[in-house]
């Protein structure tokens, strides 16, 4: 099933996406089993929000070797390939939809990045989580950009501007509950031409050793959700379009803005 | 105005506090200007939960000198005193309301340390703010114990579980809406005996620089929070309480507890 949020009547709703055609749906399909309302929007006219809003926004930062070794090469300050599976944060501020744009702020200088991610979304309450419980515990799967401004990134303390200015985590287009995601490629393209592609699952440590260690001291409850990094990145620019597609799920696009008005 | 959120029928419910009574309201007072429903509970009986769960969970890190100089002399590893006012983020899986207990993980080693703060809660949008605009754009005040990990918090990339396990984050016990926090004094209390005490308003950057600061990139939103650092900080032991008093604002108070059981 793939399940997604959209604007209908300024509010968001759920929907269950098919053949093209979005059905709104009664609640959430995390809370519960809800039933088709009988409203349907041809999916090309539907405006799609992030699939879910999370109570906490986790993110791996880097789990893909080549990524590290990427980084090292353009003489980034970079830690060492991480030998435990830890989690950082994002924020919700910098969430936006599928066909939103991401809005490049005043000030920002040098790489402007993308980053393909697949995101874990939790269906369970998961405390102290086995490896099964945790693969049984997700809702389902989908696609984020981690854009990122490098400069911000390396002279701030925090990640704050640098990952979470608005519009900086696009997210969707939808939730697909049935695929494997360490069996799928992801494909970053920049106005139709491809930057990146790497296996989604040649992760340094998978999604559900992420969930075994961090339900360890924190417990992870439906609808958070759990970024799991990027290999490829692309440099983007104010009229781009960046597309990351992961087989199975889908492909996020969105285009590239400057921001036009400061007082 | 004190406004808290209560645990009423195992679910949460708002209500105003006065006089040592708690009036359930009919909605947040966030969104709009709830009605009382009639129903009152003694503040004595209350099962107090922590007074807004944000949609994102601001917190300033350095923003009192002799913090930093505190931390220097125990010979952690911190940067430069912060010439910027950077914001960074918790996680809400970590939130506990007043009189809930803290408790202390397996596998904690060294220094166990509760942090007073204030919290800023915030109750207007807000993008690209104005000093003045920040100021009006605050609901009210709270408090925050920031409890701290400090062997995990040295060790781990990131601040996961040595700030963001679960209960590491009391809040409560309520929102104070008329009171200057910048004009008030932290103390911090262990089993009735005073560990710190300082002017809760002697900070680097005031809550409404930052706010300024954060909001030329990011959208703030009501509900969002704002803890603004701690300037004293004291050793927690298992079968400890934790008193954090501001004046004008309340006392929140949490026992401190060993985790009993991991399978």
């Amino acid at each position: 099933m793939r399940f997604c949020r959209i604007e209908l009547g300024g509010r968001p709703a759920w929907g269950s996406v098919e053949d093209g055609t979005v059905r709104v749906l009664s609640g959430s399909p995390l809370d519960d089993v809800p039933a088709a309302t009988g409203a349907e929007i041809p999916l090309a006219d539907a405006v799609l929000l992030p699939p879910v809003i999370p109570g906490v926004f986790y993110a791996v930062g880097l789990n893909y070797r080549s990524h590290v070794e990427h980084a090292l090469a353009r003489g980034y300050r970079v830690a060492a390939l991480p030998e435990r599976p830890e989690v950082a944060y994002r924020a919700n501020n910098a969430l936006t939809g599928h066909g939103s744009p991401i809005i490049r702020p005043h000030g920002v200088k040098g790489r402007f990045e993308a980053e393909g991610e697949v995101v874990a979304v939790i269906g369970a309450t998961l405390r102290n989580a086995t490896y099964e419980e945790a693969r049984a515990g997700i809702f389902g799967w989908t696609i984020g950009n981690d854009v990122s401004a490098r400069a911000w990134q390396h002279e701030d303390r925090s990640f704050w501007r640098s990952k979470n200015s608005d519009t900086f985590k696009p997210m969707g287009p939808w939730i697909e509950t049935e695929v494997d995601p360490l069996a799928q490629t992801t494909t970053m393209r920049v106005n139709g031409e491809i930057e990146a592609v790497f296996p989604t699952g040649a992760m340094i440590f998978d999604p559900y050793e992420f969930i075994v260690e961090t339900t360890r001291y924190i417990t992870m409850r439906p609808g958070d959700v759990l970024w799991m990094g990027a290999d490829g990145t692309c440099q983007l620019e104010p009229g781009d379009t960046v597309e990351i597609e992961i087989t199975g799920i889908g492909t996020l696009s969105n285009p590239v803005h400057a921001e036009r008005t400061r007082r």
